[in-house]
């Protein structure tokens, strides 16, 4: 039961402000996630974000937006806009603010034309870019990335789609800043993972902590019954990470992500079982949540999502007379799901969830958020429990997921 | 097939800006879902939101962020930094920005013993407020939210756990909101959902529709196979909305929310039909999607995740000598899924879906983001067709999903 530790990087005063343009961003219809897949990139390689920001596509604002963005930091990293449709005009703002024409870049345009073929009606747009600029290479998509430069300082425009965002961060401007940048003085950063453990226990310790080491920086990231630790500080961290440890060893699991889900993923391919689901309240989450990730088959069988009664009965077998003597959130009726899900599949451990969601259906004895929760395994190990989750439906299913991943995952390493 | 009005509603400008505190969230270990949920809630009430922020966990900074951020809005708000952990400062500095001292507010105290217990460490702590602002209750959690006043401007602290901050931002802010500032013009603003049609065909049209109403304000948001339009005018969009209606009347579909799941919910509790599907690829992703919302155990029945052909064989019976001579990958077995899936569950309509998610696993035939999906009803209806979807494995997973809910949509509403 080792500690994670994320990577010791190289880093110094290097400040990154990201910038996301696009009403649909400011106006909530989009969630940020460029945000944060860039800002874990860029402290990955050392920089410090100090902000981020999301403007409207409207050119004043904009214009204002990147001179106080650029006034704060060294390095912008604008995501979208960039795109052929007629509500983007990051390029024409920027150019602008820059002071530069604008050429066609025959190159550019041959390598659209090249992997996209001769029709795309925007070649002449995308290729179409400001004089004296870095251009970086959109393996994706079509719109090139394109980098401005005053002073020490640069400013980055990256498409908007994650995709083409992402691979172009990770392939063109990550390379392009590790080069531009020197680098000298070292951070270190370490994470800890702990589970089914709440923050209010974990806050007196990290208080008492704090004092005894005045020059790290700690933080708490509560996430639905799991949360992360992390520490960063000049200085190694191995005495203050093996205090935290050593306090909450039953807690600690291993993912460099923080994820519960990943710790099992890693945990039943190297121990070669193979897991199965029996799913009511949560409708396929735990599923879904598993197969996120590449790999997944080589332990994940399938789940039985058994949103109605008759499918429970039907295809996992639980007797109508305990659905109806029990109901469908009971003790009972999980364990015979699991016994469904283990039977029919034939892997080595399953697991079976039948709840309260929520909004509706709750009663006075069953309130929203009550979890029955069963875990099987071939061997005759069997284990149930009951757990109340907080907060609304997504909250619910969300702390049900880690609630069960984090049992399964103590069981099977123990 | 009518277009969607999400409503007339009346506004002024009133300009929004929304912040996010915590290093959690500027770092990007969090994604910021607070700012998109805020955003929509205020322009609902006709508010217009100028810009979004994320700060770092550090007085001067936030100080700093807070100061401009009063001098471009009206109305700020704030998440994040209120709770009891030790690196939640958020209070003290906006007290000391607006030169407010600390009072202990015994209402406080006594709410959240009664809610809570009398054992909550951080009962002193959340009860102790600046003096002359404005308390806005947490229905869900322990720490008040906050509005101080400087001349026509407010600044509010909301909570930055999600759950707290949606509760006391619908029950609390936006009714203070909606009291304080008064509110003259009207704003209108339409959406229209279009599925199965590329953004590359709509674009066009939206650029001429442009030069004839040059007052409206257009928008596309794609969103891994379906769409938004969005107008927004200071006059009426009767005729607008109709002209793209009418251009698009094939792939117009009906949803508040945009999303087509929930046109797919709508539909089948309407027309009293039952659904199930058999997923491979999506690993549980479209039973997940679906049961998101509440009320789904009307028409959802359940989904059998076979993700190991042992499973496609054992549960669905699908034949292994087929999954041998076409793969898994197929017509035949997506067929033999779908029936297999409406005899396990006896629904109206099943969905089956088979493909390569990637990043491993795709072959010259039949490459990453290959698709096969069957969608079988009890009236012998049957459908079959394969699609090639673009992007990363989760992008592969949402555009399965999209793709299958819209042709289901279109097959079960025509």
């Amino acid at each position: 039961m080792v500690d994670i530790d994320n990577g010791i990087w190289q880093g110094e005063e290097v400040r990154v402000e990201i910038v996301a343009i696009g009403n649909e961003v400011l106006a909530g219809f989009t969630i940020n996630s460029n945000g944060a897949f860039i800002a874990q990139e860029v402290e990955k390689i050392g920089f410090y974000v100090i902000q981020q920001t999301v403007l409207p596509d409207e050119p004043e604002a904009l214009a204002k937006g990147f001179v106080s963005a650029m006034e704060r930091a060294d390095v912008v990293i604008a995501t979208g806009g960039l795109g052929p449709t007629f509500d983007d005009d990051t390029r024409r703002i920027t150019a602008e603010l820059f002071g530069k024409d604008f050429y066609y870049d025959e190159d550019i345009a041959e390598d659209i034309r090249r992997r996209f073929g001769n029709d795309q009606l925007s070649i002449r747009d995308q290729a179409t870019i400001p004089c004296d600029v870095t251009v970086l290479k959109n393996s994706v998509g079509t719109a090139p990335g394109l980098v401005f430069t005053r002073d020490d300082k640069r400013l980055i425009l990256l498409p908007g789609v994650p995709i083409e965002m992402q691979a172009m961060l990770i392939e063109e401007a990550i390379p392009y800043l590790q080069r531009e940048f020197a680098i000298s003085e070292i951070m270190y950063r370490r994470s800890i993972n702990l589970c089914l453990i709440p923050e209010i226990k974990v806050d007196p310790f990290l208080r008492h902590l704090q004092e005894e080491y005045p020059k790290v920086a700690f933080g708490i990231y509560p996430s639905h019954g799991t949360l992360i630790i992390r520490c960063t500080s000049k200085d190694p961290l191995d005495s203050v990470v093996g205090a935290i440890v050593d306090r909450f060893k039953e807690n600690v699991f291993p993912a460099e992500s923080g994820k519960i889900e990943d710790a099992v993923h890693d945990l039943f391919i190297e121990k070669k079982l193979k897991l199965s689901l029996a799913e009511s309240c949560t409708g396929g989450a735990i599923a879904a949540c598993l197969t996120q990730r590449s790999g997944a088959s080589e332990y994940f069988l399938g789940s039985i999502v058994s949103y109605s009664n008759d499918v429970k009965n039907g295809v996992l077998g639980v007797d109508n007379s305990i659905l109806e003597e029990y109901g469908a959130v009971s003790k009972e009726v999980v364990q015979m799901m699991a016994a469904g899900a283990l039977k029919l599949t034939g892997s080595d451990h399953a697991i079976a969830v039948s709840g309260i969601a929520g909004p509706d259906g709750g009663t006075e004895d069953k309130p929203v958020g009550t979890v029955w929760a069963c875990i099987k395994g071939k061997n005759n190990f069997e284990s149930e429990w009951v757990f109340h989750a907080k907060g609304n439906r997504q909250a619910v299913i969300k702390t049900t997921i880690n609630n069960v991943l984090s049992h399964l995952w103590k069981i099977v390493s123990d």
